[in-house]
């Protein structure tokens, strides 16, 4: 499975916190990559937390033009052109009094900005700066149509959980709720998918909660629902977003700064030997807001590329598929993946063994001893048997700077030859 | 109330341990400006605790004159020419024989150095050194009187109890021994009057203990009768002294270094956006030396512009009122009444929000969403509400990185939208 | 005791981790210098822990001879020319033949390597990299012959026990099975010597435990019969090694890298004012592998000159007498007996005394106050008053920055004052 084909395939829908689109995308990923996800739908009016589920935004189309039929602007050219969650429109206008309803970018005069307006009642068009400031030169008037709707109907998520022999989870959430981007947001989407993939084809210890929702909205409506089982059961999580461009590395720890999914997340950024910024959870931005939350306290971070708010493109048509690449979404996916594989290995590991142990007669110690031959895996090998007293291989791997996978191999060496035991699996 | 002009007021009283120099100091305190200033007198020979309250020091007149009648040195010029504690004499002596009581810095040779003797017998006189060059180059004999007296009497200090909502307490220590110099020490007393003034006319939460005493043995004295209380009440606390100039800006910690009293102050200078010397307690000089002392251990901590020991001018004539300034003493105010406001409104709150409240629907958040538009009070807004989970708020915004008067303006608001309730209060 | 003659008078013999070496060298440090020392001979095939005590290795004779007569190696000229443990061998050999037998250093030409093969039936002569290239280009055979002997006997090791006040024990540890090299590792016995030396001559709080053991397999046996009384007794102990140049100085932490050895060496080296190399427990290389093993756990660290591994000639047969100094002893002796010193005086002063005591009337203040009268030793009596709550005198020193043996002073003049009592002797 092609993480960039799946995103070129989703790339056009228009997607917003309710409607088509979402339902749209998420039988993609049902039918074609996810079989066993559970998509549910959630009544515009239902009272969640704080929140109350918004009515169901549908658009078909949106338009400017002008008393000669020449068309300004257009919907079916970019889905971005509209406000997400306009209400409808049939109005003649200045081009003083559109202007009112126009957003755009000064300093990014050819993007067109995504804008929406969820919860109060508004219409407007998005557009390039040069455009807007070419609509204010025009003499006559314009006429807006929207063709949009907004009404009773469902806000809509898809659910896969990945059984293990545990119950304890890993939360890997992500969000489909924007148009037509691409780092922010398919990228995170099709990650999620391809993790998913991974995770179903082997054997789990731990299980697996991935969740692709609208953004704030659905984090909230999933937590009215599972508030008691995510606090039970999630070890670590991820919030999967703006893992698609090759530029740069972008870490946001958990709230608490210090959870397994922090720790796994630095120790393998570390020793991918790449450049990576670490922010601040002040600059969260996604789901994590909700995760994190004083009441819920979930230990869900976030491993991003460029990360939203930092990359000139962002939340703009710029933030297209050139700006995410194959490459891009392979690295993150790798960075995760070898996040996964530090939780379903992770464990303490004890000795019996007072003293060091004899290496040399199990293969394990060079039997000639010079200048050097205590170096290498040997010294890995006895760095893991001098810390291995309590510490979980997480902390050993970061005490010794050696990879996590490199120190499980070893600690599977130590356990065949009786030297470490794994406690309370 | 002028703090520059009170301190031009004291300024030419001779101050000492005790006398009536300390006396005349309290009095004018209390007549004009704190009316609620107990004033206590505790009589010489009086054991507290290691020490003995000494005799009490009067001073009438003292002089060098020579044959000819010519006067060259006068107590009457300066108060800060006669040794403090010096016992009477009356002498003829060489230069040679004079020198020896004599007290002079070479380095700073027009200054007149600052020193007493209060436990052992002695007298002097302090002199600039350029006079003291020419006065042993004198041929005749110098005529020494000097007329003071030390017998039973008492030592003074002065205090008001600023009564609150709790008896948790805010010591604010200040000492009233010095004679003629102005940053230190006036500077201090004149703050903590206009402290006490600005805490007398706001209801309070707390109570306040404003100390006005003989460095030292005032601080020992007091203890030897309040310890019990101090220890049982005393939630914060500043010994104010050096706060006058505007040269820089200086912080000693409390022993223990990270007290509410330190949290405060260091939080309040960094907000100031001042270059600040942070000093360890190692260099400490002042009545913190028995208010943090191990069996005391009060959480006091000093902020002050030049520190005592780091200045030039420091205990000589020089240290006059051309090195304070209105603006250097209204800055220091103006600190420490920032560091009061932390300790009347800190507190802990939490909220009962499951996730992120829904701001929008509350007119805390702005209905459009685009680029730019969760940042400033929204992002500040936001990051209070998911650090309340249990830290006081002057750790929240240490935290988030906001003035601690901006986090309690934000904090109401929440409370009025029933998002966050103080708790214990 | 001259360090630097025992060194010499040792430096000839042929050690190894068995063999009348090892039984020369400490029976020279029983009869002239430690008559206390205890010789335990342990028989090969003594299971001990994880290991077995190997077979004792006698050698008497080793050359490499060619068909001419002419001698190439000879065991006589440096007894680092034969592989430690060789089996014996009586054998004409091609140059290529012989070369797979043979050990040097290319980037050390001139050097002889010291290689050992204890626990895998091998012969090999270690020769400088010239010479070995030389034999390279030999157009006849060689005769290699080895005349040594491998069958059971006994491992030794020398064990003093310097009893004191209590029974709480440092461990002084250091190995003698290295042939001749200076630096790794005569400087550890006879620092070691001198150490036991110094301590024999003086009453003691502690009690002392100086090891003589070949390295690792000499750690493990004494471990199998002594484990619960080293973790019983043992508070502080080091690893000597190393111990002899004047180059530089090293620091090996213990694997919890703040025990109460590991805080007097970093103090000793601090006031010192030498520069130190502190290294990670994860370059260990001695028998702190076993005395620091997880089950063991015990607080051993080391202060070494240049540590093993890190300077050119280690493990070589430049590691000789001119490589290491009677002053680089006398130094690294100073750093070792400065820490049994704070080891025999650390404890917990406390005071009984609420605010500063009057230090003046008993002698310890200046009587007169002037600018820096406060200063100095003054200052130090002071903080030493002030940071005794509790904490041991290592923290205090530590905390005041002054030199453990200058607070010492200082708390014995404090306590004659009837101002400080130490707790629980």
């Amino acid at each position: 499975m092609q993480m960039y084909s799946l995103m070129k395939q989703l790339f056009p829908i228009c997607r917003s916190i309710t409607g088509a689109g979402v339902r749209e995308t998420l039988a993609i990923l049902q039918a074609e990559h996810l079989s066993g996800l559970n998509i549910t739908s959630v009544p515009s009016g239902t009272e969640c937390l704080d929140w109350t589920v918004p009515p169901e935004w549908s658009i078909s189309a949106a338009r400017i033009t002008d008393e000669s039929g020449k068309t300004w602007v257009d919907f079916a050219d970019n889905n971005l052109h509209l406000m997400g969650y306009s209400v409808p429109t049939d109005a003649w206008l200045t081009p003083a009094e559109l202007d009112a309803h126009l957003y755009s970018l000064p300093d990014l005069p050819d993007a067109i900005p995504y804008v929406t307006s969820y919860y109060a009642p508004r219409w407007g068009f998005c557009v390039p700066h040069s455009l807007r400031e070419r609509m204010r030169q025009h003499t006559g008037k314009f006429h807006a149509v929207i063709d949009s709707d907004l009404k009773d109907g469902a806000l809509n998520y898809g659910e896969l959980l990945i059984a293990g022999e545990s119950n304890s989870e890993v939360l890997l959430s992500t969000y489909i709720c924007h148009p037509s981007m691409a780092n922010d947001n398919l990228s995170g989407p099709v990650a999620a998918v391809k993790l998913a993939k991974w995770l179903l084809e082997r054997p789990r210890r731990l299980s697996y909660r991935v969740l692709f929702i609208p953004e704030t909205i659905g984090s909230i409506v999933y937590l009215s629902r599972h508030l008691d089982a995510l606090r039970e059961h999630v070890v670590a999580g991820y919030v999967l977003t703006c893992c698609g461009d090759e530029r740069t590395w972008s870490f946001l720890p958990s709230r608490r700064g210090d959870t397994l999914a922090d720790r796994a997340a630095r120790h393998v950024l570390k020793h991918m030997n790449v450049n990576v910024t670490e922010y601040s959870f002040l600059t969260r931005g996604s789901d994590e807001r909700n995760w994190c939350s004083p009441l819920v306290d979930l230990p869900v971070a976030s491993i991003m590329r460029s990360k939203y708010g930092t990359f000139p493109e962002y939340h703009t048509s710029m933030d297209d598929l050139s700006l995410v690449t194959p490459r891009g979404l392979m690295e993150s996916f790798e960075a995760y993946r070898r996040c996964l594989e530090i939780f379903e290995n992770n464990g303490v590991w004890t000795t019996a063994c007072v003293g060091e142990p004899q290496l040399g007669k199990r293969g394990l110690y060079p039997t000639v001893s010079q200048v050097g031959s205590a170096e290498g895996r040997v010294r890995n090998i006895k760095n893991i048997l001098s810390y291995c007293d309590g510490a979980d291989l997480l902390t050993v791997a970061d005490t010794i700077g050696v990879p996590f996978s490199e120190c499980l191999e070893i600690v599977g060496v130590l356990e065949q030859a009786g030297l470490l035991a794994r406690q309370n699996k």
